[in-house]
């Protein structure tokens, strides 16, 4: 029987019915195909790159694992419809924290439709994709079985962060203190084992990078990194699980022999905010970043993070 | 005596009554302050950059030495204007051959104006800028002392190669037999120290790209990257004094706390097409060069490169 995913953080949701991903009880994840070229290029990008013999293990564990393709009876009602039969990132995970992070300045490729080209741009230029590289743009942070996740107000507010306010998105991300009181500095507690050592984010994120200052078969436009870990494993001092994971490939195209610069120049920038809050982690208490949460518009009076 | 150079390769020239740079004898170049806020920008990022402690030693050789600015008798003969005052990059050079390569796929600045945006993102889209993440802006390249250099036929062409035809302007750029006869291969016999060892310039390169993994002071726009080389030095088994300088500092902005991604992304693309000529050097006999170069629309029936 199939269901609406518990952990989904963007993209288009099912229930209510509206069309969206679902998910099995065995750890398969059913994403729609998109009626236009997108499905039918999120099809051929799995195809090329799961048969892709040059990629190496080291770097497909990054990306969800693929099935083929299934008709399935769809979310909105409208009976059985082809959708991509994926790994469910989110299967065997206990209350997982989430954050999907859109890599790239540049979500639209050189030769796209001009309307395409446009509409793009412009959404590049309003959101923080533009000025750091990337946009955010969903999370869902767990906080206590008690007070269960923060999610941001609305999806357009998380998407236009100032570089401060990623900053100290990222770091309450990796707070324990972060669900208690909205005016309480962000302790950065599981920074170092989530971002932190040889298996943690940051290690991830420079394999992933290596490979992208290289690889000149992929392009990937208006791709995201998925971040996720379990808060509750890091609180009792075990592994949190943490773990990144490429998903969203509807705009992949031919490397034809260039890197993927635009990729990689936001990977790269993604990179340095995490790398400075594990170099510099006394910023977690300073007060800047308090009246930075303060000001901020994603943190509402409600509390949280 | 101020006279007009002998070895720029792109930009606005003197001579003929029109306004450009200059040099005197003692190593000294001139650059006219661009009339609009471009020159006051050039003026406040050198004198920002040259007094900013925090760029280590290593980092700013790669940049023009800087001596205030003066006023001096223009090129377009409008008497005493001022000039920025700097190094003369090629002044102690003979015969130099070099390249000017635009870095960045996006020319523009997030807050610039509306009709710059507009101006610059067709250009970057009708060149090689978006599709490369760099573009060459200006090439000479020494063949000999009878032959003379060889230089693009206009100043549009070459900024809109293809990454194969790059490839082959950057072989032939360090190749002995480029010269003489055009559908010769080019050998790239001088790739190994030009563009390798721990001098050449991949390994400046690769200074200069960990640098901008880094630091979050400066935005460089349509700034480029100056490759220069001697062959004649080459040619005798002496060192070419292969180096790499930044130019072009009139769209320099604030980092504001960010990495200038857009940079770094198109700095690694051209980083990957100078280490891919010095790890698959079998490329350079490859018939499928030939072909590409007989097809090239800057490589003219008239020889050289």
């Amino acid at each position: 029987m199939l269901k609406v995913p518990d952990h989904q953080v963007a993209g288009h949701k099912a229930g209510g019915g509206r069309l969206g991903p679902l998910v099995d009880d065995s750890g398969r994840f059913y994403k729609p195909l998109q009626g236009d070229e997108r499905g039918a290029n999120e099809v051929s990008f799995y195809t090329s790159f799961s048969s892709n013999t040059k990629i190496p293990d080291h770097i497909t564990r990054f990306f969800p694992k693929f099935d083929g393709t299934q008709l399935v009876e769809a979310s909105d009602g409208t009976g059985m419809q082809p959708h991509l039969v994926l790994q469910d990132l989110t299967f065997d995970r206990v209350n997982p924290s989430i954050m999907d992070i859109k890599i790239g300045s540049r979500t639209w490729p050189p030769h796209a439709p001009e309307d395409y080209v446009q509409k793009c741009l412009k959404k590049d230029r309003e959101t923080s994709s533009l000025p750091l590289g990337f946009r955010v743009s969903g999370a869902r942070i767990f906080q206590s079985t008690k007070s269960g996740y923060w999610e941001p107000e609305n999806k357009s507010s998380i998407q236009t962060l100032s570089a401060d306010e990623v900053k100290l998105l990222l770091k309450n991300f990796v707070s324990s203190n972060a669900s208690e009181v909205s005016h309480m500095k962000p302790d950065c507690a599981f920074a170092s084992t989530v971002y932190g050592g040889s298996t943690g984010i940051l290690s991830q994120l420079l394999e992933l990078k290596a490979w992208f200052e290289d690889q000149t078969s992929y392009h990937f436009y208006s791709c995201s990194v998925l971040m996720m870990f379990e808060k509750e494993l890091a609180s009792c001092g075990k592994s949190p699980r943490a773990e990144i994971k490429l998903v969203d490939f509807a705009h992949v195209h031919e490397g034809k022999g260039v890197i993927d610069h635009n990729f990689l120049g936001g990977l790269c920038s993604f990179i340095k905010f995490i790398s400075e809050i594990l170099t510099t982690p006394e910023d977690c208490a300073a007060d800047s970043l308090l009246e930075d949460a303060q000001k901020s518009h994603i943190y509402s009076d409600n509390g949280s993070v």
